[in-house]
């Protein structure tokens, strides 16, 4: 179909696949952190560790690319995909971080729910890049895309809903700041997901 | 011109057309929102509803370009275009949301003055999309894209005057914290329509 | 290598090394002001200049790339990365007058270090440039690219330190927001940096 060797397509999109899983393995890591706050800075390290090991799956695809003359996608979307999935890493591990360095001791339920839609959205992205080893499906890739939107719809209600509870319910402008600060790094790796499935739908697009 | 045939073109600038106007009407109806702060949860509601409008026009736009073989402009950028567009509403209807989530129950002259400037940005855009359907009109574009940077310096000028009287006057953190907020939110969608200007300005470069 | 011609090359190139040259100066600026923070009007009026320096330089790129046929890079490339430069001077710009907004008195180390981070890695982007007169030397350039990353890592840092210090250390709220948001906005310049090089490294990565 695009005239590059298959073994070449495999490679690149075997990549995306492992980063694509590495992502998702943060947001499991990210939701046990949410979901059962103790041992924090085990906890957070190992979402540390897996950031560490996105940026060398990136590296290692963007060195690829530059080694490689023909490629099985235009070569900006394959940078871009890359980057904009480590985005999603980056604002995970971000808000990891924060609740050690704010001293977080209690998880509201809000934010618990937050790392329930990131493992949702995450793992619709690993669908949509195992699905696109074969771009001949792009109908299941575009419905996977919209599908990551509905789970961005829901962050947006999420902060929402969090933002009033946090107004409402508590009197320290310091804990105030702190939890609007947390909930919004959650939403963006919400929002970046989206990202990806954005770059997602334009490369499917171009190859329908 | 383009190789394209003329119905096909006009489809898709009609549909830019629309969305635009919905765009414009959105913050037509956030403007009388601000100015005139009552029937809060109608008005509010009104804005949602252009959104799901707006977010209705993205959708069919995306729709008819999968099923399009030949494009009146390059596929990325027709999908850029509505989704930068798209992402305007959202900003203005977040804003309008935090006002009910925050129990906003004034509005101070400076959101005013942001909801004036986002009316004339975004209309600004619909006359842009409009003279879109003649490319050759790129001079006349480009120079509406101008306007629409000279409106976000605008917002640059009203957010710093917002928060340097924010802080002067405003005692309660909570207050400060809300305020601050929406502010950089109707900041956000003037920038937003700076996006749009971007990628129209990127496409009659293209074109020119 | 293109088949475009020498001079016209050089001029685009050329004026890519002044506007680069001007952001850099930009962040010595604002060091300046973050290091000695006295004769406050003065420095941020300076800086001010330097971004409306800066705005010419957009404006006279992006009028050049419309009146020209043949460029020596992809249209939207040359509109890009100019746009991107021209977002890190804004974002040093805008932080500068949040320290007079805020009616600030005295500069935070974490504050200064961030300053200096800034100047590396514009210096960076300076130099980057001056490599690019010779897409053959993308090793260079990619590795430059690298550096800017790194940099910008360094920011991720940085304002982790700076919140952490800022919750610990200060009791007044409304200090805190003020703190918060500029040491976000100066992240946000260095993240702009890294854009930057994200474009550069797309256009090396396509002439390879």
């Amino acid at each position: 179909m695009f005239g590059f060797n298959k073994s070449r397509k495999d490679e690149f999109f075997g990549m995306f696949d492992k980063t694509a899983q590495n992502v998702h393995e943060a947001s499991e890591a990210l939701l046990d952190l949410l979901e059962h706050y103790d041992d924090v800075a085990n906890k957070t390290g190992r979402i540390k560790n897996l950031e560490h090991a996105g940026d060398e799956f990136t590296h290692r695809i963007l060195e690829r690319l530059a080694k490689t003359f023909i490629t099985p996608l235009d070569r900006e979307d394959i940078q871009r995909v890359t980057m904009r999935l480590d985005d999603v890493l980056d604002e995970m591990d971000t808000a990891a971080n924060r609740m050690i360095l704010f001293k977080i001791t209690k998880i509201p339920d809000e934010a618990k729910a937050f790392g329930r839609v990131l493992v949702r959205a995450t793992g619709l992205l690993v669908e949509a890049f195992d699905q696109l080893h074969d771009l001949k499906q792009h109908e299941s890739i575009l419905s996977l895309c919209v599908e990551v939107h509905t789970q961005e719809n829901e962050g947006d209600r999420l902060v929402q809903t969090a933002l009033a509870n946090l107004f409402e319910k508590e009197k320290d402008p310091k804990e105030i700041i702190k939890w609007k600060d947390i909930y919004e790094i959650l939403e963006k790796s919400i929002d970046r997901c989206e990202d990806v499935a954005d770059v997602l739908h334009t490369i499917v697009v171009k190859h329908a």
